[in-house]
């Protein structure tokens, strides 16, 4: 009897995974110019001009629990999951299309419910629904939304362009949207069974709002361009802060230090989490799903980034030799490991 | 107690569905230049030249069956699906994203199977794998296809232009690929509980191929730019004949006629469906999955069309007012009617 090779994908990892299955492929269209590895792809579209292009999935039971997840922001979120990829190559976003998989069980009026959040958060972005299929599914909602977005090809951020003394900066705040996830797995848990629930929210609005409704940081994309500030780097948080850095870090060639104190984390965001007994800071971590932008600048333009006023510095990228590690206020370095295709 | 309005999606069908979901939304961005409504959307790309775009999924359960679709043609046949439709809009494919929702019980060499099958249908096609990503998934295996191509904005061929006289003209030939899969379900449901089961195949190899691992007509598009033939109207033949014909119909404002005794039907599939009582007709109208080209061309490009030797005319586009029939050889005409969402 032959023995066949069976590998777990858990034991390979998300990005090991990717590696595996795309080793040794190269690119061979001469407007394809960039190819896997980075938020988007990215082709030739005239002379001076790119076009970026991005595809995502939200998988019923792995993304979203439709038991607590309105299907208005649903829609919105998924436009703002895709939007999010093409902002992170300092591009604006144009087109979405979107491709539906749905049970016969769900009514005409529960999809347009979904359509009108799409369309909301179309309308937001200043993008075009243009196109997308709808399917029947035996199993449960699947949505597949694809980005397109356009820039000038010299303005493009991608994840390797990161260079030795950059400044790391990031938008907003992290663990938001992880701890309003946390908030709604607890009530459902806590009110499984009853027939009237009402669930606990009061004082952690903000929270839900983060996870049911995050924002695409379009106006980070504009404050730049008004500013005339390029990152050397760029990524969008969906996967916590410690694996985007890695992310940098492996395309860029360089290793990189981050300081625990200079994470900012929203004051609900620390509440909660210590109430739930959470370190706010895995939170920032390895929650994921900000959406958010970590981007790099050369540390001549810390005093411009700052004026943006809508950006933390918290920390700085090293040589590749010296690894990735997150510093805490004492001075000791933690080094920063990602998550994978499944916790462990 | 309020009574909420229940529409089941059956009710309108995918037609009336996609309508009742995207009416009243106009596209805003300067750089669309077509969205929803047709194979793939168009976006300018330089002053002369566009980029089209079209999304697909293909989800276990409803579009295969892993019982018996090996992974390698699963990979190979997403890539087909997604450029098929950007041939259908006359342009030439160049790049593909794959965005997978997969069960943790897949092992990591499977996977490695499916991406083979991908890889060999984008080396044959020309086209670059350019991203994508790999999530867990619940379900079943889910495979999400991002095609893109290229084509001058003048050269692109539209649903909706076709007009009064027009020839309709068709690619190979159609019910193949629906007889294939009636041929894999049979033996399944024959062989189902034996233990070493050996399914019968003999004879109709060529079925199953066109099931299993379908080819993109990229030669044809090549053909038509090498005789400098634009169509009129264009779409690809997924859904079945009827299906597509009443597409052009709605898109172009335009009635049909379809010669029944023109459909080219293969010899293998004739003989699959007398053994099995089904009217191979109704596979070439009903059946979809040829991912064959259907095309309008001016009545005075007849001998042009005829000399590339590999299209058959099967009929001609009348007013709007007339509808879409097919005539039977006894000259009595049929109403053409189109498969919905779900098969009634």
């Amino acid at each position: 009897m032959s023995q066949i090779k069976r590998t777990e994908i858990a034991e390979l990892g998300e990005f090991g995974l990717i590696d595996e299955l795309t080793k040794g492929h190269n690119t061979k269209c001469k407007t394809t110019l960039r190819g896997v590895g980075d938020d988007a792809a990215v082709v030739a579209a005239g002379r001076d001009d790119a076009v970026v292009v991005s595809t995502d999935s939200l998988l019923e039971g792995i993304d979203f629990d439709l038991t607590y997840f309105p299907l208005k922001h649903l829609g919105y979120k998924a436009v703002v999951v895709g939007v999010s990829d093409v902002l992170a190559m300092n591009a604006m976003p144009e087109q979405v299309t979107i491709s539906l998989g749905v049970s016969s069980k769900m009514s005409v009026e529960a999809l347009k419910d979904l359509y009108e959040g799409i369309y909301f958060a179309c309308d937001e972005l200043g993008v075009d629904l243009v196109g997308g299929d709808t399917r029947a599914s035996v199993t449960g909602l699947v949505i597949n939304i694809t980005a397109m977005g356009r820039a000038k090809r010299k303005a493009i951020s991608y994840r390797s362009g990161a260079q030795f003394n950059d400044l790391i900066c990031i938008t907003g705040n992290l663990g938001a949207s992880y701890m309003g996830l946390q908030l709604l797995e607890r009530e459902k848990r806590v009110l499984s069974g009853i027939d009237n629930p009402e669930p606990q929210f009061k004082g952690y609005e903000y929270l839900l709002q983060r996870y049911l409704k995050p924002r695409a940081r379009k106006d980070i994309i504009e404050l730049l361009a008004e500013e005339k500030i390029v990152p050397t780097s760029m990524i969008d948080l969906s996967d916590g802060l410690a694996s985007e850095v890695l992310q940098i870090c492996k395309s860029s060639k360089c290793g990189a230090r981050i300081y625990l104190d200079r994470i900012p984390i929203a004051k609900q965001t620390t509440a909660l989490a210590e109430e739930m007994h959470i370190d706010p800071v895995v939170a920032a971590l390895n929650g994921g799903e900000d959406y958010e932008l970590m981007f790099t600048v050369p540390l001549a333009m810390q005093e411009q980034v700052m004026r943006l006023g809508v950006v933390d510095v918290v920390g700085h990228i090293t040589r590749e030799t010296t690894g990735a590690y997150l510093v805490t206020p004492d001075g000791s370095d933690i080094k920063l490991r990602a998550q994978g295709f499944k916790e462990e």
